[in-house]
């Protein structure tokens, strides 16, 4: 992914704001990738963190700039530093329609939403680790509006940090994490709840499959409830599909969950697909994503 | 464990029926910790692999005759084997009231239940491992009518498999497998197939916390539905408790979920209990263990 070549222009450089485990770990991969990057953080102790992995320091930021900070931050992250106005904007938050929603009134079609799919249940800027984003998936946001080359500089960034960029409005990743991150979070929850209700016994007796089950509510409940309440609408809507999943019987459920869990594509086809918002979201509605852009084509993959 | 002392009597023979990974992984662990052992199970393959970790194969057996066979074949699996009538039996199953219904009528007092909490998702004599029971709980089952001294022959052969012994009565630990094992599996079974109604897109941004929620339904679908149903009643129970709980307000449901999953005990204290059954049964609803057997009393602990 370090060698992907920019045809057109040269790669602009980068600015993070906010270098916790998710910004931090971006600003060390791109400049482990040989971009250039700056950083910034409110935390002294962040911001020597990231210096020390060669991340240049300062607030005057160019080029792609990354808001990683928490969503209540968002509206204000950029306030005391100097940014360009031509500068494209784009963020690392679990939700995308209110992000949008919120900063497409600050930066109109500047603003291009991001999510990468990973990160751990540790945080801030002692579990930043420049592999973070190695192999997985980063959804791109394309809007009716967004600017194709600002969408084509971020989705660098994401290759460039070594992920593969998943195009999706900013609706279709909502309802996306809300099945496949955010309900899984409240079945955590329930599970664990429960078990707790069950007494002594029961958790005396917990072996793997509670283990497995309810590991992901061992995160800060706060970051869960406002990740799950940031897209609340989403997510209640999948978690009545699990709901209405959990009244078949049980042999149906059973072999239903399987297959799906079991039936993962075997591998991946590779795949051109022209520059264009409707091509693109296809590719990402197939399953699939761009893994490396060519001068009018990206290439990426889809399931086989 | 395999110091074990045990000041009243030789420890009996042991005699282990299938030999697949639960059976098979017993009787090794039991012939690495010196004792006598003979094995058998309809499979030449298993019996095989058995007789080369040191397994002596033959169908007459003595002592404390394990059922490590699936839950239908509980039934007759002694039909062509020569038992004595004063062996004790037990089993590996992990459901227990309805094969105590079962084989209660065959053998009478001489039945002792137990449920070893491990396994994993392979099957069958090569997923033989004689570490398996290292550390594990082993839920050994205490009735009313249970004869103390086959319930401590059996809690020994799981001391002796280095298991840590879970006292309980039958219905007790049915209650608490399907908070703890039964309603997993079928949340892990709703959530891949609630995310596969949600589309490619949605797998294709799947990451930790849909591997960890869904992992348990990579197991043989046919075995679950097997498991789920053998215990309808309290895992349905288990399941509404569950769904009691997603009925919550959301950061309310986090936090109490949390609260369990982060909230294990910090560690353990060390206690004597006098060999009795009332005694047994309250360190197990406490969240007990027993870890060794002294003459008049058995050693263990509680949450810390």
């Amino acid at each position: 992914m370090t060698a992907f070549p920019v045809p057109t222009m040269p790669a602009p450089p980068v600015g993070v704001v906010g270098l916790g485990q998710l910004g931090g770990s971006l600003a060390a991969a791109l400049v482990a990738a040989g971009r250039d990057v700056t950083g910034w953080d409110v935390d002294p102790d962040a911001r020597a963190a990231a210096a020390a992995r060669g991340v240049r320091i300062g607030r005057e930021l160019d080029g792609v700039v990354v808001l990683a900070v928490p969503l209540p931050a968002m509206g204000h992250a950029l306030a005391d530093l100097a940014v360009p106005p031509d500068a494209t904007v784009t963020d690392l938050g679990s939700v995308k329609v209110p992000v949008l929603d919120q900063l497409r009134v600050t930066y109109g079609g500047r603003y291009v939403g991001g999510h990468p799919m990973c990160g751990t249940e540790r945080s801030g800027h002692a579990a930043t680790d420049p592999g973070l984003f190695t192999g997985a998936r980063w959804a791109v946001c394309l809007e009716p509006d967004t600017e194709l080359p600002r969408w084509l500089r971020v989705a660098e960034v994401a290759l460039a940090a070594g992920a593969e960029v998943v195009p999706a409005t900013a609706a279709e990743h909502d309802d996306a994490v809300a099945a496949v991150s955010h309900v899984p979070h409240l079945l955590a929850a329930a599970l664990a709840a429960a078990a707790g209700e069950a007494g002594p016994l029961a958790l005396a007796l917990a072996a793997g499959s509670f283990r497995d089950g309810t590991r992901v509510i061992g995160s800060d409940p706060a970051f869960v409830s406002a990740m799950v309440e940031g897209n609340a609408g989403p997510t209640a809507a999948a978690l009545a599909r699990v709901q209405a999943q959990l009244a078949r019987p049980w042999p149906e459920l059973v072999a239903a969950g399987h297959a799906v869990r079991a039936g993962a594509p075997a591998g991946r086809r590779e795949v051109r697909v022209p520059l264009e918002r409707a091509a693109l979201l296809a590719l990402g509605r197939a399953g699939g994503a761009v893994t490396r852009r060519l001068a009018a084509f990206v290439e990426g993959h889809l399931p086989d």
